[in-house]
């Protein structure tokens, strides 16, 4: 297995992904190499400092990356030697089994769309988000940003590619598929709430358990909880301000420890012909070690062949 | 001062709004008459019971009333002597200057529309709510579901109602209006909010700030957040939940106290021509206590007149 770890795309300099990828080495299976693409010295000081193996390593040398404020669409055309734009030529040629970046996620998001491209039959890919349950388990929550305008269509597709990842990465059987909405009964909602709500309640793809509220997001109603962009982008930045203004306040409990990205470290782009996970770029070491490992598990999930299954 | 308190809201039954309405008339001013809507001998009880000062109440007794699983607008109709009915008929022929029920939430809102009416030049009235700030003021949230679908103009005018409820019931000058979106750049977000910004940023009637973000709600960017009622309730019903976690699991804070809605008691319809508070059915005595008192601020605001002048 080989994964590609971008070396540029962090908020700490390139130092930070070069040890979180020696730091992933030592906990992955010995098959894995791990392709660092980046600025070679830098990467070649933490290989060395931190007496890496060197056979578990390829280095991919690259110049003008993309920054945070660069234009997504243009940077990936005008800057190819770029981590992004080398990491996904990689993608597409079949040198890599995943590429994972905390870099600029617009950036990520394009190259997702137009260079390792949709699976065939998939609509609209999405991100999704994780959200910790009362009851110990995860949920799911999509789309988190990558489509601000949803058509029913659409968020019917998401039920299935939410369901795919729960299944096949969490491990949940039969996922219970929520449309999050402003009510429960069938009629409830905006227009296209209740477009959706048709569309979904005649599917067989998925078991959609039907409408669920905001206050739903952390009991054990549904497994994955489907909205469009605009709607999942902004509750899930006032639930992780909440959260924050809770750790601020001092106030400290394990339950909430999982409310942190940390321990996945980046979350996939769904519905695309490649692995391509994407982590935040404050990330430190060992959140980024956990992006990597994450990427792993959904290489090993075959997600991606669950999901060209299920659109036959 | 006349206010109505609908007696027979409460999930409790219907002598906890009357030991709130006694309870609230002990610490009113002694013009303020409370005229309670309800079964009389209950209210009777209650009164005799805490030794009321019967010179501040009133009683109008009512009969077949609206309850949580009404269709509002059918039960407006059908139960013309419901405590709710009669309210609003009360308000309408001006025998009250506000109206506060925990009673059923469509059911308050369709009144509101369609007895009392909206504001000349009001396209459509809405639901703020409010949330607590970091720096220890407030700020308002709106709509929260009122109004599952909007239009750019509809956004727009929740800017000026938001900020008339900041300014006259809050007392914040010049409040900061942003409008909820996904990035802060002008042309975030979905179709919707592209095309509200261009019409927000035009406004001379109140000081827009731009875009603010799920993250920013409870930092100091902005005194209102704009949005459609479905965004705002999900995501207020997730900020909820998601305090409601912190309770649960024993976590403590007077910080986060200030999360709880019983310091108000309940929310205004904005932008109808007179003083309808809506509150949880879920309240205990002390909480529609707060909410009657609150009906007084809100009245004593004179924020209708302020939202007539507005819009001329």
């Amino acid at each position: 297995m080989r994964i590609g770890v971008d070396i540029m795309g962090s908020d700490h300099g390139p130092s930070v992904p070069a040890l979180g990828a020696v730091m992933a080495a030592r906990e992955l299976s010995p098959d894995v190499t791990l392709v660092l693409i980046g600025d070679p010295a830098s990467i070649e000081t933490v290989l060395e400092k931190e007496g890496a193996d060197r056979s578990r390593f390829e280095i991919v040398p690259s110049t003008d990356d993309i920054t945070m404020s660069d234009n997504p669409t243009k940077a990936l055309q005008t800057k190819p030697r770029s981590s992004i734009s080398l990491g996904f030529g990689m993608m597409k040629s079949g040198q890599l089994d995943g590429f994972a970046s905390t870099g600029n996620t617009g950036a990520m998001l394009v190259g997702s769309i137009f260079s390792v491209k949709p699976i065939a039959g998939v609509i609209r890919p999405c991100i999704p988000s994780i959200v910790p349950k009362e009851d110990g388990n995860y949920g799911i929550l999509l789309d988190v940003g990558a489509n601000a305008d949803c058509k029913p269509d659409v968020l019917e597709q998401f039920g299935l590619l939410g369901a795919m990842f729960a299944k096949h990465v969490f491990h949940i059987d039969s996922p219970r598929v929520g449309l999050l909405n402003i009510g429960e009964e069938e009629k409830k909602g905006d227009i296209l709430r209740q477009a959706t709500y048709g569309l979904m309640k005649e599917t067989d793809k998925y078991h959609f358990v039907g409408n669920v509220e905001g206050r739903d997001l952390f009991n054990g109603k549904a497994d994955v909880f489907v909205t469009d962009g605009f709607t999942g982008n902004v509750v899930l930045k006032a639930v992780e301000a909440f959260h924050d203004l809770m750790k601020r306040h001092g106030v400290s409990d394990p339950f909430f420890d999982r409310f942190d990205y940390e321990g996945y470290g980046g979350l996939p782009v769904l519905g695309v012909n490649g692995n391509v996970i994407i982590g935040h770029g404050i990330s430190n070491a060992i959140t980024i070690k956990n992006m990597i490992k994450f990427t792993g598990d959904v290489i090993n999930s075959k997600l991606n062949e669950r999901i060209r299954e299920a659109l036959l």
